[in-house]
């Protein structure tokens, strides 16, 4: 299983008048794991530009379970989740670093366009090269 | 059906490096529409609040279909969804102004809380009178 | 004298823990601001982009002198400045609508830079012939 | 002299269609960096939350010297900056990381409020016992 887990501490711009985070700021968070599991496991923005690709979110669902508070520790579990179809899919549970309770818990869907944003069918070179390093098998494949 | 329509203009400092809207700062365009509703509707962060309730979100979720860019101007489209429990639920489609096609669309879920974030099990007295005056009868309740 | 005024509502995601507009969203009023000074004046993004220029800011003060909070209508003065030199500068006054009362009151200064961000000495054509046309007295400028 | 350095990476959101952060986007560092400062020595929104007092900004100046781009990684230096008045002052130092380029420049005044937002004209007790701790010579006071 490919994941990866990050820490963020909430900002104190980012909580609202009833001193919770705002529902908005945990698609930076979402990000933000997503930046690590490209620094861990080199699938992300930077390896897609360099081959002419961008990779657009075309789905996003979060669940919010509990509040998490200014100062507050959560760490985010950021997991890929294979894909039968040319598409990059990644689950997410963010939860308080100490408590291990959950605060929400996500899913989001890229897809390969050109430079254009022109949608590709078939998946780009570098991420099947991407595939066949971290998930050789592919009968694993959902 | 109780639905607002509003516009809003994609800024500069919302697309990214794609030259497209960031996919987050939809959220706010999301707000943006159940304001409106509030402003025409009453439904809103300030009748909860005033009567001692939050409407924190516990679910959202957004299909992306179309790109928007910089200077653009969106519809956002936000439809009161009735629910057999207390709740309050809209649908959202974003769509540009000019052609009308469609950029995403959304759900989102509120629950009410006290001013302490505990979950209310029955609706706040506000809310069942809105209900009453606005969507009469309780039979076309989904 | 160059200027305009546009409203903006404050929304609820732009208040913090003290229920007044968090100090940082203020950078985006200005930019709506600059925006609707564009569209009546024609000087922005758009007509420096098509022309291959950027317009970078190298310079922002803001003086905050009363809050703003949820729900408010503020109105955003926007003033182009004129100057000697080849850059672009606005002054601000944010004010409360109804009571005219100064929120705060900020300055900008933008650079001319090619499509590569090296900055440019001499204004773009562009910007010469739109100050020809809107600024027609060059002994006025400071 | 009271200074810390928070380290901060540029996300793909917080860059704008130039592919350099928007300029807004730095007051977030800043915010990081004065957190960070918090702590280490113990100066911030908790401790004159916890005694009853605000501390909003009432000034905020930044000079913007080079781009930083997507995955870049920059230093914020925070100093505490001594003022006779009661007030919160910091300096801010953006570097590039590697190269130690400065990014930008930027300086912050901050006033003390009781709960309900009415100005302070006397230091709290708690700032003033934090002063005699960490600046124990007044005299060295600008």
């Amino acid at each position: 299983m490919l994941q990866i887990i990050r820490e963020v501490t909430v900002r104190f711009c980012e909580v609202d008048a009833m001193h919770i985070v705002w529902h908005g700021h945990y698609i930076k968070y979402l990000e933000d794991g997503r930046e690590e599991f490209a620094r861990q496991y080199g699938l992300g923005y930077h390896l897609l530009e360099k081959a002419g690709y961008g990779i657009p979110l075309v789905k996003l669902d979060i669940d919010y379970r509990r509040a998490a508070r200014y100062g507050d520790t959560l760490t985010v579990e950021t997991r890929f989740v294979p894909s039968a179809t040319p598409r990059i899919c990644f689950e997410y549970c963010i939860r308080h670093a100490e408590t291990r309770q959950v605060v929400c818990t996500a899913r989001t869907t890229q897809v390969f366009t050109d430079a254009h944003l022109q949608l590709q069918l078939l998946a780009p070179p570098c991420f099947t090269e991407w595939q066949q390093r971290w998930l050789p098998s592919p009968a694993l494949l959902a």
